[in-house]
């Protein structure tokens, strides 16, 4: 795929799903053409540290120092810290590897000293080696809380102390309402050279919320004048990870890409589903650009594959 | 040694040293009989964790989980974040093994609950098994500086990253004007079954001076009815470790118990010295009942003895 040298793309993305067509595109875009905006919302201060999950898995996918059979943390990991917490009758609900935490203390080094979150991110791509830009989609605190039966409780303690267990009947984004996008992420959605935007296949309501309930940033990309492509993460009724087909059962919703196109219809231009679902094509609106390959990305070569799927559905699009 | 059931001792200790008599007292007391109060004046905040050296060299000697060999942090220790840590070129000056970082994490969240330093040291002492009380000098901060040709510099930056290099024109305590002690010592202070002090053999000038320095406390042990000895941390002009010799010439003191006894002078009652430098003994104010024994501790059995040699001498001063 030869994408223009001087356009820019603009990647949204949360976790392990994101993360893996994050790095199909670094696969096949320079680290000018190419900017990805990641999902803080997750983020939670644990044990005095600063916990930014999404970051921290699309970083370490892009570095290659993260652990390919979980999807998170990294590999050759171990847990000796952890061994002796419990000993202590810690905290271990959330478990953080030895070498994990180095990034941790390290960020929250930085953090204490002044820095942002964009700059301390920027500061730990260059030292694994990232040279794409990866950037959190705000400088300020947003805390995702879920409504289960109990109350509203923190993101991380339904999605990995109770393992999402709990029927959920909404979702916020506490801090939002005022929060501004961070400073790199306003300057791509304004960057003249913008070629594209493509919202990875991450869980529309849990990941890529957070990045739109930010201040202008909905409004802005229904005013940009390129196409703003989404990959579903539903494919043949399932997510392929992670919560998202449970939530939206809970939350009343079809598990259907078509259910994930209606949530960005506002701004939304292309759309690509699995070829699996090739038969709901048809339901879409008539005036989305819609795209169907295999979007089940197990190998590396399926990352670089779809991500060349996105820019040549972009490149028609123009 | 038969040192009454009724009557309890209070041993002031800072790190290594203090911590080998303060386990030879453990073997010979009961813990209704013994209460180690702990030096926090090296207490320090790194990396978003409370770092406390002595409390947990005292706690790691205790429970049996230190370092034999190193006389600090834990046995069977790994490196693996501080080797992540180092890829980062993040703080590697001060080491933390990946156990002993649980131990970190674990008094951070502590301590984030609002639990104050002496809560969090009893529960991590009941963690580890330890029965005997150990509790820090105060529960509010103080810190250490030392005065170097560069002027004030924190204690663990002079003690660890520059390994004592730089020469010292003098110490301070900042903080402790105005710094209680905490509630257990001064409750110690205070028992009527208080049977004597002891005073661990521990640098004078950075690990007993901070206590000395709390409200109260020096004017409290002058005033004390019952014997307060102290265990010379010199042996034959040099230290058994650290930097306590090489500090006393800086500040123009003569290497010798003799100068430790002077600067207690205002409350101490008897004092220990190793045989090897019985002859300065007659130096020693007459007003102080001297005991010459062995007070190089190289196994547990001569812990135990010296513990023996204290509770002996202040039987007989009684």
């Amino acid at each position: 795929m030869n994408w223009p040298k001087n356009k820019r793309v603009l990647a949204l993305c949360g976790g392990v799903g994101g993360a893996k067509l994050a790095l199909g595109l670094t696969q096949v875009l320079g680290p000018d053409q190419l900017s990805i905006v990641v999902n803080t919302a997750d983020d939670f201060d644990h044990m005095g540290l600063r916990i930014c999950p999404d970051l921290d898995t699309v970083t370490y996918t892009l570095s290659g120092l993260s652990n390919q059979e979980t999807g998170w943390g990294r590999a050759n990991e171990s847990w000796r810290c952890m061994e002796a917490l419990r000993a202590l009758q810690g905290e271990t609900w959330f478990k953080l590897g030895d070498l994990d935490l180095a990034t941790h203390l390290y960020r929250r080094t930085q953090l204490d000293k002044g820095l942002s979150i964009s700059e301390v991110t920027a500061d730990l791509c260059s030292k694994v080696g990232i040279e794409h830009s990866v950037i959190p989609m705000t400088d300020e605190r947003i805390e995702t809380e879920v409504k289960t039966a109990s109350g509203w409780i923190p993101f991380q303690r339904y999605f990995v102390e109770q393992q999402c267990q709990p029927v959920i009947s909404a979702i916020r984004f506490v801090g939002s309402e005022q929060a501004k996008p961070s400073p790199g992420f306003t300057q791509e959605l304004a960057n003249h050279d913008l070629g594209c935007v493509i919202i990875c296949p991450s869980n529309p309501f849990l990941s890529i919320d957070p990045l739109l309930s930010l201040l202008g940033v909905r409004e802005q990309l229904a005013k940009l004048q390129v196409p703003v492509l989404a990959v579903s993460p539903v494919i043949g009724g399932k997510a392929v990870k992670g919560p998202t087909a449970k939530i939206m059962q809970e939350l009343s919703l079809e598990v259907t890409g078509n259910t994930v196109a209606a949530h960005y219809s506002d701004f939304l231009s292309g759309f690509i589903i699995d070829s699996t679902d090739a038969a709901e094509a048809v339901a879409l609106p008539s005036s989305l650009s819609v795209h169907t390959c295999n979007t089940l990305m197990k190998t590396l070569e399926d990352r670089v594959m779809l991500a060349n799927e996105c820019l040549q559905l972009a490149t028609r699009m123009q």
